[in-house]
């Protein structure tokens, strides 16, 4: 067994993995970013993260026996805490990734997660989630998760589902499919390519004026488009909102955390859209919700990395050393 | 404080409280009913509660000192195992349940938990849910409620509002408001009385052709003439079957339970009802949860005093008694 000692944050994103050297108080001492080489089913992206912490290490001049652990977020389900079940925007299918960490590496004690959990506990830890013990974050991006944290831990689940809001059935009536195949999904309005998605459907009615026509389109176009009082840009963004504020009223009657952080590339578009996702919130709430709080998460890219750590840390708590 | 001993556990509901009481192993030893006195805004409920269980310590010689503690279920909202945030149907508003009964009886150890929590607690303990760590229990009875067990603990969230799946709104665009004021809440359709209300709203159709038209409508009559072919009677319960497996669906993207349980009077119409909601769930569910089992509950009216009792035996092992 390892003792106490450093540990690493792995951040496996479908663009680039980003690496996180904590040391035994749990400070980030430094961290980095490797690109995801996702040809040949993703399968050189562990290897690349095992030898960026083999030349770390040997460049500090640390054995395996100094490394406490190393936690891991994958963009996928992930079950008891070491096997991801299909991650498709890196081609992996279903493997165990502790195992083969640890056959890489050596180090012993590997938590793996899905990236949108550890993301939560990251901000839970360091971030805007710091005063609460029930938080639920949601990150808003090209598609959209979230990470619940009760009383201190990841709500993880059974089947690698929790938190994969991004395929609720907000509208049981939609007949174009999800990446996943089913249809109505939130993520199909609400992520960068949901907004993108229904701006375009808008825009193929001839009758539409607007100012993003004939121009590529983005998230970011259309919330600035929105801001700038374009009426269909606007119709789009608040259907994104309304039907954010919305499944967080479900999350609200489940879970009923006391604080919402909502994090990822559209959460830039700051109270604009936060207020229209409190505000449809508050329509929707349960009485006893109504008073939660919204805000937008702090750590931006850094939530990964802290959140990996804190699970390798509060492995180590559980164990009594 | 009280040595490990006999324990208490009390359901309160609208028309009776049950109350159970349990020797040290957590064994049923003898379980009773009274009424539930709600005049004077309900304020003798928990001094006929008090007297009860003194009047059963002095029928077998127990003192103070060999009560472990007694758990209590409400229905209603409560925030730290202790403060119920408005009872309406019993009449409460926001008070201490625990100091109350802690000054009625002499018993330090009290712990206090909206019913629905404490019946998943029951269930997960000694009923349906005992192979299972993430249990979700939705009980469908004149209201709805939920109880969630994640890692063998209730969620109890922040704001009494875990589980008031009841208050979640399923139906964004209905104007006819809930009893707690809001619009297109899951029970204005999906409860026994939602299904009463659905089931008018249908018959004040002249051309309605329906077995029901002229006799006093209960969730019971609309099953069995749903059974029997009725149409008006089998589209109110295939809408109430759809939106519970839609609102379960929610709850797996979010809680991720590997097991359903359902409860509740409406529960009795067995398999022809569990059936739709399977599917239902299924339709809607995302691509990992769709195995997750749903089944039902198995205590029955017990449920409650089961898991009250073993929020007070949970506590004394968390002390490490």
């Amino acid at each position: 067994m390892a003792r106490d000692g450093y540990a690493f944050g792995i951040d496996v994103g479908g663009t680039s993995v980003k690496i996180g050297m904590f040391d035994q108080d749990g400070v980030l001492m430094v961290s980095w970013e490797i690109p995801t080489r996702k040809e040949a089913r993703g399968s050189h992206i562990l290897p690349d993260v095992a030898g960026e912490i083999a030349s770390k290490m040997q460049e500090i001049g640390l054995t395996a026996w100094e490394v406490s652990g190393i936690g891991v977020g994958v963009p996928g389900p992930v079950l008891d805490r070491r096997i991801v079940n299909r991650c498709s925007n890196l081609g992996w299918g279903r493997f165990d990734v502790r195992k083969t960490l640890q056959e890489l590496t050596g180090v012993t004690r590997i938590v793996v997660e899905n990236d949108a959990n550890v993301a939560a506990l990251g901000e839970f830890w360091k971030g805007g989630g710091r005063t609460a013990r029930n938080v639920a974050m949601i990150t808003l991006g090209t598609g959209i998760g979230a990470g619940f944290i009760q009383d201190g831990r990841i709500v993880s689940g059974s089947f690698g589902a929790a938190g994969e809001l991004g395929h609720l059935q907000i509208n049981p009536w939609e007949t174009v499919p999800c990446a996943c195949g089913k249809c109505g999904h939130l993520q199909q309005y609400a992520s960068a390519s949901g907004m993108i998605r229904v701006m375009r459907e808008r825009l193929q009615d001839p009758s539409c004026i607007s100012s993003l026509r004939d121009v590529p389109l983005s998230a970011k176009e259309i919330i600035d488009a929105a801001k700038a009082g374009d009426a269909a840009a606007l119709e789009t963004v608040d259907t994104a909102a309304e039907m954010i504020g919305r499944t967080m009223s479900f999350i609200s009657v489940t879970l009923d955390p006391e604080l919402y952080l909502i994090g990822g590339g559209i959460a830039k578009a700051g109270d604009f859209l936060l207020d229209k996702i409190r505000h449809s919130f508050r329509e929707a709430a349960f009485f006893a919700s109504e008073g939660c709080e919204i805000l937008p998460a702090r750590l931006g890219n850094d939530a990964g990395v802290y959140g990996a750590v804190k699970m390798v840390l509060d492995v180590e708590s559980d164990a009594g050393q």
